[in-house]
């Protein structure tokens, strides 16, 4: 299942291993890491303005002649603006997430860019396809940051999406290691999208008492927050205790939207205040041990994932 | 992985294939054709008195010789008088949850029962492991029925039970079809628990409408309810959306208590009030389209995984 799929030669990758877009996470560094291995790697526009966006472009082409892709959160104000970035610069790869998949298809599509939209249920799932998407990620509650209402699990969403589509599914959420991956693939997918994971390693741009929150968690310490004004996984810190206790005692939008403020994920991923910032994180944070090299993890993935096919 | 391991050395089964006990669903008939097939059928003892668990066990060793479980929840008040039964009949393997492992450990140990405990995170799975405990189940949250408080995924939950305990981790919460058996194998689990897909069967005792309530649910149509005193996952109804309701608004642990009232699961599951009752049922509900005998479900598992195996 692992080579020579649908999702290899859709990207034209060696190994169905997406390293996902993470915001104040995943800029050129990473992303050419991954790619260079045989993945496909994604820069995170969320947290760039458009022309740090070309510059990470310009240095991820350097860096790398493999393909990669931009990751694209279609809520923001000015994603127009990237897209418009994504296609001057001759990109290929585009991941689009949280906003409507048919927004700018048209746009991506005329520019013979291969669309990837990033689904939580089976009706976004379908949406996705009929709108022209090339392959969806199914991204499952236990996924860091921000999450569908639905919180369905990615043991459930993954085998129910790959019976309802045509095109290929890409797994995402909990996947941290070569169990997860095999696990992922016996469930249906046909790649698997890894985020926390690399959000731990050297080339992850984020701040280093970030990265260690995550070496640090156990199963328990992530939590979701935020339901009422659009749903994230973080580390459990002071923040997320005050607004879990607000949530329990019944505030409602406005008062969450207040508390929230502006830039906490800046302030907890790249800034690494552990206590008043959103530290996104997946629950597989507590399977995560170390901070290698991208590359090294990405051997290791490898590796685990042929160890526990030979054992099935 | 599914043969010839730990689990099935420790109950003296085919395969690790074990039917879950539920309240309502799971008595003498469900068991003992899952049992005769190889597998390991749970009589749920949860919504038994005494005698009619005793009436069960002695239905169930008429049907097969081989071997079958009580699941016994500790929370009830009587549930020495169930572990009595059990004592009395000879029975030789039980499953307890909702409590503490150690409660009535030395009861069963001392009466040489093979004694597994069900689990929601790795501090659970580790105190289980440290009473005498034999196997835990690792219970994800899309699990039907009660849930832990963390809401950790089978995803994430059981490669954390894996890696951490000596003893053997059976994996319960998702699991409907050869996919998800695939999947959790290559998880670390050696024995996969299996309830929602088994509810929805000719042998299953619950009301008919409640297992078409099964088969019609799609991937979003259960839900978590009343976190605040003790977890449920249910497929939505209007008693759901009323709760969810008055969650949001802050009710208290009084309010919500009062809103349960009492038997609320039998009105569900055994007499199929489809709107007021609580229909436990797990996500992976939307994988569930038909009603099949459990001994043709059971073959038709074996063949899933096999075929998944193949071609991982």
């Amino acid at each position: 299942m692992m080579k020579n799929n649908r999702i290899t030669k859709l990207f034209n990758i060696q190994y169905p291993i997406i390293q996902a877009g993470m915001v104040w996470v995943s800029g050129w560094k990473l992303a050419s890491t991954v790619s260079a291995k045989g993945g496909l790697g994604l820069i995170g526009s969320g947290s760039m303005k458009p022309d740090l966006l070309r510059e990470h472009i310009t240095k991820c082409k350097a860096a790398s002649s493999k393909p990669f892709g931009i990751n694209i959160p279609l809520l923001r104000g000015d994603a127009i603006d990237l897209i418009k970035v994504v296609i001057a610069e001759g990109i290929k790869i585009v991941f689009t997430s949280a906003g409507h998949p048919g927004k700018y298809i048209d746009e991506l599509k005329t520019s013979n860019i291969t669309v990837v939209h990033v689904v939580a249920n089976v009706k976004q799932g379908l949406k996705a396809q009929s709108v022209g998407c090339d392959a969806v990620v199914g991204e499952g509650v236990e996924a860091g940051g921000h999450n569908g209402p639905d919180e369905i699990t990615t043991f459930c969403l993954i085998p129910q999406l790959a019976d309802e589509l045509n095109i290929p599914v890409i797994a995402a959420g909990g996947i941290a290691d070569g169990r997860g991956m095999a696990a992922a693939f016996s469930l249906g997918a046909e790649g698997v999208q890894i985020g926390t994971r690399f959000a731990a390693t050297v080339e992850s741009s984020a701040h280093p008492e970030y990265k260690k929150s995550i070496v640090n968690a156990s199963d328990t310490d992530t939590v979701l927050i935020l339901k009422k004004i659009g749903m994230a996984r973080m580390i459990k810190n002071i923040f997320s205790d005050e607004v879990l206790k607000m949530e329990k005692d019944g505030a409602d939008d406005i008062i969450l939207r207040e508390k929230l403020g502006h830039k906490r994920e800046m302030t907890g991923i790249f800034e690494g205040n552990k206590e008043q910032g959103i530290m996104e994180a997946g629950q597989a944070s507590g399977l995560i041990k170390d901070i290698p090299s991208a590359g090294e993890l990405f051997d290791r993935l490898i590796a685990e994932y042929n160890s526990v096919r030979e054992k099935l």
